[in-house]
């Protein structure tokens, strides 16, 4: 009973984590998953000032399963909006199915 | 040299990931990946009562290559089987391709 | 205005971070994210001579969005051919679009 879905992946500063899972929310996502992360991206300066090293884990990976790629594009496009201007951040999809799950609604139903 | 691989990825309460390692080397798999998670379900509740506020990262997110779909699609089954009722957990795959590895076999063999 | 791209992950032990980091940096890789990660690979023995338990992470586990197959491809084989003969590790492919970012190169330009 596997169902089509599209995985919203950003990739932005720790700080955004509950500003972005109210967006998520907001959007009717029926939940996230939240990593820390280090890294290096392509400002090499965070907006604190410091440079981005891969010992500081002050970055953090959020993923979103999406019954749609629309409501994917809605969130990735407000969280750009909002936020990338002044924070580092990347957010992309990749397709995936779910096999299981309390709830989860595809394109075709739940 | 790439080889078709299905990822399957779950992510469920961190309590359980004994047990669910232990599904995954009975189905025949290589080996798995796990990283310590947060975020927030449907269920907004986790078995231990206490609300899921993504501070805790109490969940552990698992990554398992396959080198078939079937396989995946088996281990996920019975993890939702043995566990999906009494605890948050989503199941979840992705298209992948192994590029190198010490031993990974791919529909075409080792 | 999503730009296709492939996503590299890497998965070995954490003392190669650095290292690895060079690698990605030197191929063109506009950035990559870093998480700490534990689990079992096929070899079940890492290189300290210490079993691989999923309690300790002592793992690392890297992505990099590359703008090319060409780009993933190279960059794992370089990793492979000088850690994996030594170190535990994977490295695959899944295909991905990148929706947001400040800095990300398609084919099909910036």
């Amino acid at each position: 009973m596997a169902k089509p879905a599209s995985k919203l992946v950003i990739v932005t500063e720790k700080v955004l984590l509950k500003k972005i899972a109210k967006i998520i929310d907001a959007a009717g996502a029926t939940g996230y998953t939240a990593v820390d992360a280090g890294g290096q991206g392509s400002r090499n300066v965070r907006s604190t000032g410091h440079p981005s090293v891969s010992d500081h884990y002050s970055n953090v990976k959020i993923e979103v399963l999406t019954e749609s790629r629309d409501m994917a594009m809605k969130i990735s496009d407000e969280i750009a909006a909002k936020f990338f201007d002044d924070y580092s951040g990347i957010a992309y999809i990749c397709e995936a199915e779910v096999l299981s799950a309390h709830k989860f609604c595809g394109p075709d139903g739940c």
